[in-house]
């Protein structure tokens, strides 16, 4: 590192460790090479087409995105595989049209016969075969139609269709999130397979050749034991890990790419209090490690080499202030330990809410150099 | 409003009423005018050069930000009055001098000896001399120097020099927003009015002229008897209002002027959720009314119009996701009641956060048209 060059930079800013990211890309994409399926990183983490380009040298196969902001950014980049995995509504359809027609091979997503139905007529009305996924919920935590439910031949009925082709199944493991055991971990992953799978063989038995079965999420994807039946597996988060990541035991605090680069500018020696620049603006207002049983407060402090340093901890932020609690003793030693001016790292609790408070990532390699990476927002 | 315009509109995005706008200018204004002190809004609440500029136009006087990338955004936008509200510190210098050499009319915040020694060191060394104020703290909530502190007269000795020029004190009373009754909001705008116009008088009584006594946040602002002593206010979420805003008690609901368009994008009739399009990401993560005697989750639920639907909560968010739980009854009827394509208008908890996540406003006049406002992000 370089830290002589990362000293002359206004702050708050957000730090990427090219070698740690580099470790978890090659992590990730040797898994899913052992396992035999193709792999299709969500984008949605880093919104950065230098990030996506090494996922895709590593191997990935086409990219999932959560907005179609996303998916025309990543067109624009050179990507034209691209899967759209939030279930899409009519006032979107003439976006995901503008795509197609522009040559980008997207793959939509459906999870009710009334958008099966509105979706197809549109395509009908445009002269074009949408390519469409049903979403299944494998776990009941947020959206999707249970394998063994009515609906799901009635949903790939309604997308047999000149203005629409069914090509597989979709699912998310999302509460592979609240767990925190390996065994717990392997039993959500296996439970995602099998009834994303099962949904498939129920399309099958009807007809329908659905050729794509599409899991993941970053816990399951490092915890499948065996992915039979399963075409593709997608994971966001992995990238730069974080530390609910830490906390649910798929990577270390050492494994964790992301993090705020933030300036002292302040100390209130009677409270223990060290004043930053880094607020909820820089961190983002997610407590995902409040859930967790280490609680790290708005992200785990560290110094600029990204050690942590356990006294100090995160527990309140103004818009660009952070509020830093010294635990350790000799408090009225914080202005000689933590001078004015003097920077900390800060590693997050949910890499893509606190990416997304970025315009860009200042990317650190190995050799010590500084880089500076785009990244957008916005729908 | 007009509904029609809306339902074309690709969400989730940044709906702005302009008339609550407007009115919420007029008002805190008016009660500006009234207590005889001049009005610096905070700017960080919107980030708009067109919000800022009806906020000059309705009588205000100069700008508060707390980056300096708002200061570079609004001096562009022909801002020349402006205080950076947060102390600085040296990797910040050379960028407020840049503004300076400009032509901005730049006003810096220090708490520190060692700020005011550098930033004095730095103006000579540059042939300038910074204006600056020293903040105070008048409620230890988060940074400043407690009027009776002896570093107070320290600071302000180190500001008399050819690089730096004491221009006055600043406070900001952020524990009023754990308040919620007039009475305690009216004593702690007096305690914040006390003792930064105390702090003042030790600095006259020490020899410094002190020209400026800054103080402020909505809820003092609005709740404020006497001003006496007091040359300037400061306020930003006012602009807009919020739902935290209004669980302290200085605004009523129907006063809030942001909302998130969010359109509805699947159901789960056997759990009573209605999905949407708005997860976090286009919410924030800030559950700001979790404390408050009303806990609104992500944001309170409105249909189309405005018109709040109690019987929808918002319990759970993913990145792209809002997860609405129905508690009325008729569950089965939740896909008649909020069709598939369908929108709501969702409050937000946090004016500043949720606006932070949006690349535009789109502006909603009284006529009924509709206007795109950019906003800015980053630092």
């Amino acid at each position: 590192m370089n830290a002589a060059d990362l000293a002359a930079l206004e702050t708050p800013l957000l730090l990427l460790d090219e070698a740690r990211m580099q470790r978890n890309i090659a992590r990730m994409q040797q898994r899913m090479d052992a396992l035999g399926v193709r792999f299709r990183p969500h984008a949605k983490t880093s919104k950065c087409a230098a990030v996506v380009q090494r996922q895709i040298a590593a191997g990935a196969q086409g990219i999932t995105v959560s907005t179609l902001k996303e998916a025309e950014q990543f067109f624009a980049a050179g990507i034209d595989d691209i899967l759209y995995a939030v279930a899409i509504v009519p006032s979107k359809f003439d976006h995901a049209l503008r795509l197609v027609r522009a040559g980008c091979r997207l793959t939509l997503l459906v999870e009710s016969v009334a958008a099966a139905e509105q979706l197809a007529a549109h395509g009908r009305a445009n002269g074009h075969r949408h390519r469409v996924l049903i979403e299944v919920d494998t776990d009941g935590h947020r959206s999707g139609i249970p394998p063994e439910d009515a609906r799901l031949l009635a949903v790939a009925a309604a997308l047999v269709d000149d203005g629409a082709e069914l090509a597989g199944v979709l699912t998310h493991a999302g509460s592979s999130y609240s767990l925190n055991t390996p065994e717990a971990l392997e039993a959500m992953a296996e439970q995602e397979r099998a009834g994303c799978v099962r949904a498939a063989q129920r399309l099958r038995a009807a007809g329908h050749a659905c050729p794509v079965v599409s899991v993941g999420s970053t816990p399951t994807a490092l915890h499948a034991r065996r992915l039979e039946g399963v075409t593709e597996v997608r994971a966001g988060v992995y990238v730069f890990f974080d530390l609910v990541m830490a906390g649910i035991g798929v990577c270390g605090v050492d494994e964790i790419a992301l993090s705020v680069l933030a300036t002292v500018i302040g100390h209130r020696p009677e409270a223990g209090w060290v004043i930053t620049d880094a607020g909820w603006m820089a961190m983002s207002r997610d407590r995902g490690t409040a859930r967790q049983a280490q609680d790290h407060g708005y992200g785990l402090v560290a110094d600029v080499q990204g050690r942590a340093i356990a006294e100090l901890s995160f527990g309140e932020a103004n818009q660009e202030h952070g509020v830093l609690q010294w635990r350790g003793a000799a408090g009225a030693e914080l202005e000689r330990l933590f001078p004015l001016g003097s920077q900390l790292r800060i590693y997050p609790n949910h890499a893509c809410a606190t990416g997304a408070q970025h315009p860009a990532y200042q990317v650190l390699a190995a050799d010590g150099t500084l880089a500076c990476w785009p990244r957008f927002s916005g729908w």
